[in-house]
């Protein structure tokens, strides 16, 4: 299934067949998401930084790699999902990197959430040595990723994105095709991450003084959940707030910073201030200040009730 | 059907018969919720400031009242929609005001956005007449009550909420029922119209910086819609955020200043800081600057791009 | 002297000569202030809702009103210095108030900081009356009130300001002429209070950072008292944040919450967002909450510290 | 003349004497510094990446260097004020630079703003050769420079600040001993431009209330330069927004918002939120997307007017 909007389509076309896959990076995303990948016949060869993380995809059938050059072979496809810039750096260049390794018409295909500068700069790079680079970057927490139900974005050379989408229809509920610039898939994934945390600070900020007046929280949770929110991120967030259920996370509120982090400068980069995106980060550093870096990002909530004077009691983690 | 939750239910027992009802403003919101009582039995007495916007009721079978005080039968019920703290004091007390007109055992049912202050007061003024006021907010623009899919709430004393609670099923797609102090029914309404505007103003700011990144407005609303956040408000705000339709307006951005501010009270009574509430009045305040009191309140958008150096393009009004 | 400025001028002309004087609200303020007001040949006629208070201005000429209204003599001069806008209305309207009292040519010097809107409003009311209402807000702490240091703003009609100029150089250091319209001097009076509170939050917050980098606080209040900001704001607020002495109060928190949701509100009246006053409103209402109303407004900083993760230590109350 | 505090002193002792100077970054800040330092009896060496720029210098008795590394002598002290962390590493490492080339005992005297970071990284490159780096980041503009009354601070190894220290009395009214730490000085330097930026927001923020309220905008700065906030920076730069006079820049707010962002990783380093900073940091940036990197840093203000409707005059540049 495509979620393609009208104004940013994918050429029809016959796109060379794909051989054996590549996979770099098997953290809590990439893990499932590669196992999904079995599915494609041509077979799937692995790498992560503790090779221990591959054992059940071996014994599935995948094979180990030594470094992510030796995941490629001439002209295929490789998918990395690591933590960050720097990863994706590291796993790209270098002599035991993809770039120069994948070879005329091979994809990289980075579906971890990154700059649009990064991708772009890396897109050059892999450019210079004929290869494509598609950016792919995913929504979903890993319980999704098990289920198929991640949404992709898509953004580089069509040719490329004609050759992959279908690759993509396994790990995921399908794919937005957003063009040519790697740049509209980091931005709209990062706007989304955004978007997320700023429905928490929302929820958290209007729960506390709606509770102060009387209401109590899972009411609140429930209410808005089956009515003016009826979608997962209220329901699943607003209860989850409700509870304070921030441990263990879901999506560590460390990586949350560091994706708002990248908000802040993608829009620096293109001179649009963001008030919100700078209300989250400051929630989310005085959270780290306070030892909450591997809560769920959630956790951001406990910082708003903290000012009004609160001390709430956080639930034991389970 | 109910959305009470087991916290908050409402006691069983068979609550008097309701004869005549009454209804006191009949604007945008108003005159649908009067019209869809029209369908209980006993008969129904309204009031306008202006009487023509009456005629259409008239004809229907309601009659006219002189008064606010003139809709109401000893005993009765009778509903209230107007459009400020101001206005509902102006027809609740006075000589032609509803306090002390009801009687022993009537009902004022307070359906306006107001204050929790000003609920608590004329709650207390209805309690030394005998009479129960019930906090009734609805969310909902004028299109879902014509179409019977407010959702509404309710809090006041038990026996007032069980009498009426039926009455609130012809207007709506259910009540949700929040115990006794009529506070909470306040505060929640309050909640959840700054909710809203939370998400235009995330809305707002992220769609502007992935624009920027070459993702197509459109695109980027249509993406979340189907994805993330597949609700109405969503899906509905993230549309005529991406094609600027502010004009005419669905609910008016001065109102939603004003319920701002009602929030922002709301919340400095229980010392809550809220400062996402307030990043969403300096850019309302600055709309008002503008000119824009008439827009439609997610016109709180045409800011964030005027902080980022766009002049952007507004549609013709259609 | 006066500091009047070439664009606010006061007329000159031989005024009427002033008799018996007028003081109501013998606070901390009031108190110092009415005892310069004893050098005035005419005598002092003193009210406060806590008489006590009187005892020494009586011990030293003064003679006790037994109203607000009972301080004024025919087309005489009442100065008021009262809590807020509700003292300065009660001291102001009823048969025990000023507004009627004073009689034809009589001035009222407010001196409280109160709303623009309280002042057009009382000065209307006194006009009524062919009644002057002069607004005379002041800047300095009691013991710049003891010390004669106050300065001193003044609008009104320019008649008025003439005849009290000569007085209003007892209290203070100079009055600065503000011209006619009374919501000038409240609304500089306010403006002053905003950036010396907007001070405080830039020292706390700088202070704490560079503080985490190795700079001792006393070193960074010592330094820019001293150099870039070498005024006593800085060097006495500098200080006080830099050992947290937050107790005894000089000018306690809860007012300073007071007067900046008066900044808020008559920016809103003029539709100015001030960011700023909201990131002060917001500290000092999680500061109320805190139980810290009763510190001295520099107490904000607490908050700043907190949200970084510190505790920090208050010095215990000398 | 010391400004050294008690707990940051310089210890005592009879440093070794010092040669020839060198200096390199010969801008508007480091041309009338390395003017001042001609007055130093042991000969200056100059290097500028524009040569020109040093005619005057050498005309006065300076010599031209070929490199930055080229200004050094064996155990000498070279200085350096160049435009932002890039330009001190390009001027410090690299065959060019000036990392090993100062041998042992030689002073590296850094008076550029820039960031902790650099600072500490820098300073351990020098040591590995036995070289030392001082942080000597300066307060003032040009015409401070030219009149020898920059504020400078000092921070790095006892040694080294005790033979530099009467140097610096050369170029400045005195030097602020911070101890050991490098990142104190550079935090102390970024703290000092945020708060001199933050006086600039209230500053405009209220004034422009205030004129709403009636309060001619120069009267505003006139009063508050001669009572509340009698020092420079309130006087000059209030006048300066009173009178919207933003071109020529002082100092160009592009470079302001490099500084910004400098403190507000300064602070993410030592995990502070700053929210008054990303106040600053949003103003800015919507500065620059209007086109006004070229603008004096108070050209903040423009933001801060068009928020609130207004379309501010801007006098001709003169």
């Amino acid at each position: 299934m495509s979620l393609a909007s009208p104004s940013s389509s994918v050429p029809a076309g016959t796109p060379a067949p794909i051989g054996r896959l590549g996979f770099v990076g098997l953290g809590a995303m990439g893990l499932p998401m590669a196992q999904h990948l079995l599915a494609h016949p041509g077979g799937l060869r692995v790498w992560n930084r503790d090779p221990a993380k591959a054992d059940s995809l071996i014994a599935a059938g995948a094979t180990l790699a030594a470094s992510p050059s030796d995941t490629a072979e001439p002209g295929g496809v490789v998918f990395s999902m690591v933590a960050d810039d720097a990863a994706l750096r590291a796993v790209s260049t270098g002599p035991a990197g993809l770039v120069g390794r994948l070879g005329a018409g091979g994809i990289h295909v980075s579906c971890s959430t990154v700059s649009p500068d990064t991708l772009r700069d890396l897109a050059r790079q892999h450019a210079e040595h004929g290869e494509h680079l598609l950016a792919c970057p995913v929504f979903g927490r890993p319980d999704a990723a098990a289920a198929k139900k991640l949404w992709v974005l898509m953004a580089g050379p069509a040719e490329a994105c004609a050759r992959v989408e279908p690759l993509l229809s396994l790990i995921g509920q399908g794919a937005q095709a957003l063009g040519q610039d790697h740049a509209a898939a980091a931005a709209l994934k990062l706007a989304g991450n955004f978007m997320i945390l700023a429905a928490v600070e929302s929820i958290g900020e209007a729960m506390l003084m709606a509770e102060q007046h009387g209401v109590a929280r899972t009411d609140f949770a429930t209410f808005f959940g089956r009515t003016l929110f009826a979608c997962p991120i209220y329901q699943n967030y607003g209860m989850q707030v409700a509870q304070r259920r921030y441990q263990p996370a879901g999506f560590r509120l460390r990586l949350g910073l560091k994706d708002m982090n990248l908000v802040s400068q993608a829009a620096a980069q293109v001179q649009v201030p963001m008030p919100l995106v700078d209300l989250l980060r400051q929630g989310l550093t005085g959270a780290m200040a306070k030892g909450r870096g591997e809560f769920d990002w959630t956790g951001l909530e406990l910082g708003i009730a903290e000012a009004a004077g609160q001390h709430p009691t956080i639930p034991t983690q389970t």
